[in-house]
């Protein structure tokens, strides 16, 4: 871990500027070999006195200053060629993002400025950094713990105001405190339980079996509730589906549009975006919502219908909630009931459009076919129940209750996978607990429900489950 | 202008930083609204000092330190929500690139944080720059001549370490330097041809017509040498284009392979780049090179020879250089001749291939039939004559000449154009003399060379023009 690594830590493309990181004890011996601040050439009279003479923050024979943005050039020593104007900085260990010594060097945003520069930075010590290395360093060195590391990576491909905003409170150490409370509670216990075994005859106050169980059980319910937020921490993350079916001309497009057009689109200017698919990513209260067309599946003539449900099921299998719409100033035709039948028994919410033109449409008979779903009276034309429809989508998301504990959300799978193996090992030693069974056994399975929860913030983690996480980074990260 | 303006100036994406810049009167004001450097969270015992609490750069109560870059977070002042962790740096005017006050925003490069922050900055008082808008204030505000703000796009764009390097003379003032000469000897002759004509009585040496037509013809060299260098500069900025062409088996896709392996490919890992075209894009000698492989094109039947035929005549009209790929150990066939009647006059390098087999073709009628075509003896499949094929080529893209003249071509249009006008007028000028005209004829036209040189540098240019050359930048430069 001693050597010093570089990448280019912005976006790959064409941009204004781009920056080189590096990171490690030869950043600056590196820096005062490829760069020369402006200064220097002021003094040696080879470039005049153009740009910004008494501001570059270097005196010929000192040092470059601690976090002082320099302007300079960057020249290949082996050639004396000037490869940039860029903008330098170093930071001085241990203050920055990586505990080490940081320089970033702010280059033209130029495919060909930023691998020259990064061949020169590699050329003179440095070597090219992994994926995440950065972050990892970040990690090791102990300025983040394992969940604020995985942070960082889900902010930087956060796709929306939400998963951003999760991602920022991670980064903060929300989840880490959640974690570090429960594993507080666990770490009484076991202290508890140890003294009690280990000195069952001094005169401590001895553990009563009803005050272990309830306490284990009030931290079983902590465990529960964040494992319970993991589904709407998925739907932070991908996003909320919902596929919307009905028959033809019954309102789809303009309900479509009408989702469309009060929520604008997260991401619409990505160069080569295409629209041609039949998912549309708009935002709804702030939650990333992937509205699925079904339009076509059941436009197909008898001979490919059983095509249609095919792929009607395999949509609303992938969807986390189905809104059929109906047309409610006519009575229920066979279509319908067809879509009915294929929609079954999945989350649905059901819309009773047209509602302006009259209500012909048995809405009892209605609930009796589908006892779980919703229902909400629609004129979508109109934009009547558009934000009951979007309320609605809000409630499904947060659960109700969940809604209330702010912004920690599980949204990665290996957290989710270890509060799951703390809640079975620590279930386990409930069970222990109720059958009485001797304290050395019930303090194996609350040690290892400890453990779990220790490796969801990186505390007693393998090198192998390390690799794992940052490999999913970007480069420069 | 007074405006204060501000845009993401890095490339669009996922990175590990992501730049908000902004430049203008309001820029510290606009900081100090959105921006919370670290300590001041100590002290409001908000956040713990876990990051790099002697190392922010910033004291309560005192401004924000010039060119040092603090660690803190960005929070909508509104809402008092955190949108991200940055680090910031406020650049004092005079000595930035705007020469104005400059403020950079090193956000996360998560799209959501960037648009996030860059809202917040625009509702605290800047409004969005225009594409190139900060360069051109660079322009408008002298620190920069409208060459060298030319030139910051060209170097965003460039695409070849050879575009690249002649991209950042630019930046660096050689062509300005070259256009500036130039003019100061248009001037001095301006000077003369006045006091003459002004003064005509009084005792100063009066003008020679051999003299002065001595000196516009020296300037009229200069010029000429410019436009010369138009070409090469072309083809380094665009790539020369190379049409290999040859019946089928006798060498095309050994020496295509040939050429792409010595020659690292310059564009691989811009994501989405395809390689299905018949186009692919080398470095020979640090200059672009674009091979166009003609396979296919003479393996047509009979039927649609014709159309056989229009494509080559297409592709070798766009091409800068023809190789055609002969077999040597055979002679000439039918099919050869066809293909050389197709090229006709166009500027050829001719491949004497397989000559490790023995030599058959007969040079000398070869030589007949293309008089102006270069030979060159090979057997690209053992690598024989491939160094031959690249230092013609490279020949062929510096004629000789102006690759002495270094780092100085006119890769742009519009420099183009002008220095063709200047050409003109000046030429009309020492027809004048040569027919011994009056002094106010010629004054006329000597100006208008002065004139046309300076819009190339920006001296003389209107509005509408400056507006077209920023159009062509990305935002946030």
């Amino acid at each position: 871990m001693e050597d010093t690594i570089a990448a280019v830590a912005t976006a790959y493309g064409e941009g204004g500027i781009g920056i080189i990181r590096i990171s490690g004890e030869d950043a600056l011996l590196i820096l005062n070999k490829v760069f020369q601040p402006m200064r220097k050439h002021i003094n040696n009279s080879v470039i005049t006195d153009k740009y910004e003479p008494d501001s570059v923050g270097v005196t010929i024979g000192e040092s470059i200053v601690n976090r002082r943005l320099t302007y300079g050039h960057i020249i290949d020593y082996s050639t004396n060629q000037v490869l940039d104007e860029v903008l330098a900085v170093y930071m001085k260990a241990p203050y920055t993002y990586t505990k080490e010594d940081v320089v970033e060097i702010n280059c033209h945003g130029s495919i060909v400025s930023l691998r020259k520069v990064l061949e020169l930075v590699l050329r003179s010590g440095a070597r090219m950094a992994e994926p995440g290395e950065f972050t990892k360093r970040a990690f090791l060195n102990g300025r983040l713990d394992l969940t604020q590391a995985e942070a960082v990576i889900d902010l930087i491909k956060a796709k929306s105001d939400k998963s951003f905003d999760v991602a920022l409170g991670q980064l903060e150490g929300t989840l880490s405190d959640v974690i570090e409370q429960i594993r507080n509670l666990l770490m009484d216990e076991l202290v508890n339980i140890t003294v009690n075994i280990d000195y069952p005859d001094e005169d401590i106050e001895e553990i009563t079996y009803d005050k272990l169980l309830n306490n284990l059980l009030q931290i079983d319910d902590m465990i529960q509730n964040l494992i319970r937020s993991a589904d709407t921490g998925r739907i932070i993350k991908e996003g909320f589906k919902v596929a919307i079916v009905g028959k033809p001309n019954v309102g789809k497009s303009s309900l479509m549009n009408a989702l469309l057009k009060e929520n604008r689109a997260i991401v619409t200017d990505i160069p080569g975006t295409t629209r041609d698919t039949i998912v549309e990513d708009i935002t709804i209260k702030k939650i990333p919502v992937k509205l699925i067309d079904t339009a076509g599946i059941h436009d197909t003539d008898d001979k490919v219908e059983k095509i249609g449900i095919e792929k009607s099921k395999a949509t609303f299998n992938e969807a986390d909630l189905v809104i059929l719409i109906l047309d409610g100033s006519q009575a229920l035709s066979i279509e319908d009931e067809n879509i009915m039948n294929v929609i079954g028994n999945r989350r649905t919410l059901v819309l009773i459009n047209k509602i302006d033109l009259g209500q012909v449409l048995n809405e009892k008979k209605l609930q009796e076919k589908m006892p779980k779903a919703l229902f909400i009276k629609t004129a979508v034309k109109n934009g009547q129940g558009i934000n009951e429809i979007e309320n609605k989508i809000e409630d499904l998301v947060f659960n109700g209750e969940v809604k209330q504990s702010g912004s920690t959300f599980i949204t990665n799978v290996r957290h989710a996978n270890l509060l799951n193996s703390a809640k079975t090992a620590l279930d386990d030693a409930i069970n222990m607990v109720r059958s009485g069974e001797a304290l050395e056994f019930i303090e194996i399975d609350v040690k290892r429900t400890f453990e779990f929860l220790g490796e969801i913030i990186g505390e007693t983690v393998s090198e192998s489950i390390i690799d794992e996480v940052f490999s999913r980074f970007c480069l420069g990260k």
